[in-house]
């Protein structure tokens, strides 16, 4: 096969230098445009060192004509962005991946009173296909636009999925308490994300309503056949890349034969046998954030402490990777027919 | 009133050297023993430069009679040492502070079976006062043996206090979901306490059972009137100093009066309004651990996301300080009838 | 002595805060008004909340007249702007102490040449003492107007002193390779300031001149008495707070008796026999930031590597309290005749 | 060509894990033992969570016949291990790349004073190929044994070598102020390595004499043609992978044409023209250490700070790869004739 044409629209934050480390490793593709209008004409190199010697980019003003003639475009922008420019992209037959929360929501007034604005495009949303292969490899093959999912909503929708589709546990009352290195929040400069304002300190943030929840509980619908109520509360870690998820669930029926210790863990591992991204670890583990650092692997544990009522499920993922730049390329290497695996192979960078 | 004579059995340990830190500062008491086999004849100033010029004091070997000659001996020491030698030192009248697990449990067969040997002085466990000023204050005052709390028993205990007092939440189904400073786990040359193994990283651990649920479902039954079930989930953070528990539970009656957000923060601000060292914060506040790094505070606040029946609280407190050596001394001042906030006031270090 | 009231100029930053919980513990000082354009009417601890149940004050706009009313003002301000309002507060009686760079520089034309704007009022600049009180003592109880040094200053300073006062070391080919805490950048949101962008890495900055460059040049040669040449290379590390200072120099007379270990030994120690706050490590040590962390304290330690030309020096401060905050207080001890030591005796928060 | 069979002596330090990470992306190589008295018989994933997937392996304790089998055997090993082993590998024509201190020292006295012990294999040592690529490249594409160079050696020696190579820079008074990550340490569950021992705080060691000052001294003499004398001081970073030099040296004639900063830069640019792992930074540069995170490249930056007599350069590598596992591997490259590049092509993990 030929070598795919991509470009980035918006690189200059920390999802799209994610996407250039792991392309420059992917043999199908090339980056033929990367673009931002605040460091136009600035190679991608000066201001990501890291590249030096991997990319001759420069940093471009978004051209239509330029992206257009691509195969693929990775959509790395705030909200509201996407909406505006992959019509016209889509219109004229370009493959577009999505790494923003402009398309990931079916429900058009939720997405609108959780973003506080109109959406800019509600048919493109009801055509987008949310690309979490693991749920929906079939058509992501098919698909033409890709709403890549949140980095907590892959944490978390993964480790409750085993648990919700069979049928093993209560569909409300759902915990999932995670924590995020500082990464997710960007590459702005704000004050509360400064350094000195985070290191050796650790705090929760938008406990009364974050914006992922409403992805989380709509996967999660999706999954138990019916509408979940969660409860979820991001917390702000002093690390730079990492997501820890801590899920709790009540089990519907504890006396039940899938519900021992050991049906947990063999539920887990049917449900992901297949899954090349998807590591099931052995029972009584708890996994590292660092074991994933720069892949495309969510590293679950699941456990009943003390065999009680309470099921309590740890997840693991890269937040730029699994969470964001990697699954994207997952789903691009799914959506071209590639090998699933193909520039996601490295191990995690430990210690 | 004189000066107090106090001991330190065991003082090589971050609570000893944080029993130090804080006493230094204390005009009513004066440290004069701090043991230590291993280190017997090192000045404590060596061991601890932050003590240069503050204390000339040297580490010596355990001896019955320096520890009978003082006012108060607080044990900084591994579970298993106090019960051993607080017997002596109680007939001969010595007040005696523990920081360790020793006499935290009233159940002798479950404090047995946690910690995996015979309990060597069941007697005095059983007039031990547990030492959560909060709640036992009066007892406190009249002591001769006070079982300090664990660190994440005081930040959780804290936290559900009001809501169970109150008959507000169910008493099954209770999530406590924890996170510790590396320093929680003590001054031991483990490889997996190394900083290149947990620097960058979060994990959960001990997620099957640790230690402190049965002490905490000892404190919160108490307070409930009832027995209850607790899931308990530590982490251990890429961080010093610090604990963060995020506590969740199901609301009784949602639609209750007293169940609304504005209820909720009133009951809190009510329960902990004469309480020099519990905070509640703002609604909507996010406490973070350094905050009250260094102090014998507990910061607290309380949630209603979205409304809905689950009820969530963040509670942070110093594990080193209010979770150990500043509650103690806390402790100490309510034995010795001094103000309980002397040598305990001044504010966190921030940033 | 009745107490004094103090004010803060530009209270928002980290030296503002600083000063706030320092001055909390001392008991010959109330801060009358704390003063920023930005945050006017927000209460103190609303912005920094390990203040909470400690200050009641709110952040004012600055009012010349509340400002007159006070015995001493500290400016922690940016460069500039003690110029501009320090000629009338000295004018009508009141004591200042700025924290800032703008009067600790003698020579006019330097000062303009590194910050790049004219001087506003180089006739206070020649009256001003420079707060170092290791070198100046005599001279700040005297003063109405105090600089205080820059943290790479203090550290550096006070780590060559003896050495040049004695005459030991060449004056030129001085090399001071010095790393500080991120809150030495200040509390402002700049992109590579983030907590994403500096933690597990480590650079150098400001290698080619960094404005530091001739306040100490200006101090090492007062000492000589004679010119230095300073090499100064600053470091960004991946922690908050702390300035490590390693610095070499080519002894004079390496064979002479002088120049031993043990009498470079014996120089430091005797220069600062009497000094409260500087601590001359035992011959062999290696100084930790973590040491002198929220302290007033420097500590040093002298070596002579294999016995060869090069003296090498290692000194530690609080970037914020010694290189800051603490040091002003200090001064402000000896200008008030107070103890030099009054709220400045905490141990350092170790770990 | 056929794939190269490798075992790895010592597989549980962190040179091992970081030699399993590359070569698991490295097409040339199979890696067919690995050995551990402590862990055999544990898989390498149990050990290392990070590899699960990629390596079936087990550790296994070390057996000369299943070494001998290998084409190379890399030696992960504390020093004195691999000159007890190595010498059978040798006679039995297997290649050895020993990443240890054993073999990098020409003068076997030297070695024994600073490693207290005596050398077990001296006619090695006089055969073995210093596996620094810059310097050595033909010689260890014939070599049997290489010894690799230590981490702070390569980042000390590849910033001052064009200095001397050409002359430039006086050869005594040489000064190497340097950096390290923890990992840098190893995998030991030392006390003073602990996390709560070393986050937010930094320190100098070894400042009197560190193990590697001998080995930088021969490589540097070889480079000047001329003994050199240097001062080294290390120290240790809150972070876990990176070493940070900054060097400084004197200019023989501050007037010449080549020591302008313009022909510093130029002399450093033509000597790593050809290297394809050492970047030369753009003038005024100041290289992070996470910019070469997880990679075999150093970058250098040169300076002349205020046009005076002292130069400065800045050099970043990380400890782990090009301080030892990736740059072993580059020699291994080299020694079979593969492209050097191989395995090694992989940007850094930034942020």
């Amino acid at each position: 096969m030929s070598v795919i044409k991509a470009a980035i629209v918006g690189g200059t934050g920390y999802t799209g230098v994610e996407l250039l480390r792991l392309l420059s490793g992917h043999n199908g593709v090339e980056v033929r445009a990367i673009t931002s209008r605040a460091e136009s004409g600035t190679p991608v190199a000066e201001l990501f060192p890291s590249l030096r010697g991997h990319y001759d980019l420069k940093f471009t003003a978004p051209d239509v004509e330029e992206l257009a003639a691509c195969d693929v475009v990775f959509f790395a922008t705030p909200h509201g962005v996407a909406q505006a420019q992959v019509p016209e992209l889509i219109a004229r037959g370009v493959r577009v991946i999505d790494l923003s929360a402009d398309f990931r929501l079916q429900d058009i007034p939720t997405w609108e009173a959780w973003y506080g604005q109109q959406h800019g495009c509600p048919e493109l949303a009801a055509e987008a296909v949310y690309g979490l292969p693991e749920v929906n490899r079939t058509q992501i093959a098919g698909a033409q636009l890709i709403a890549c999912p949140g980095c907590y909503p892959t944490a978390i929708q993964l480790g409750f999925l085993p648990l919700l589709e069979a049928g093993l546990i209560e569909t409300s009352g759902l915990i999932a308490n995670a924590a995020s290195g500082a990464s997710g929040a960007g590459r702005q400069g704000k004050t509360d994300l400064l350094f000195a304002e985070n290191n050796d300190s650790f705090r929760a943030y938008a406990a009364g309503g974050h914006r992922h929840l409403p992805e989380i509980e709509q996967g999660l619908g999706r999954a138990a056949g019916t509408p979940v109520a969660l409860t979820f509360v991001p917390h702000l870690l002093p690390m730079v890349r990492g997501i820890h998820a801590t899920l709790y669930a009540k089990l519907k029926d504890p006396a039940a034969a899938g519900a021992t210790q050991a049906a947990l863990q063999s539920q887990f591992e049917q449900r992901y046998a297949s899954e090349p991204f998807v590591d099931v670890m052995p029972a009584g583990s708890h996994p590292q954030t660092r074991s994933v650092k720069g892949t495309n692997v969510c590293r679950l544990s699941v456990m009943r402490p003390q065999d009680r009522d309470t099921v309590v499920v740890l997840s693991v993922i890269d937040n730029l990777a699994k969470g964001a730049s990697a699954q994207a390329i997952q789903n691009m290497n799914i959506m071209f027919g590639l090998n699933e695996n193909q520039g996601l192979e490295s191990p995690a960078l430990l210690p």
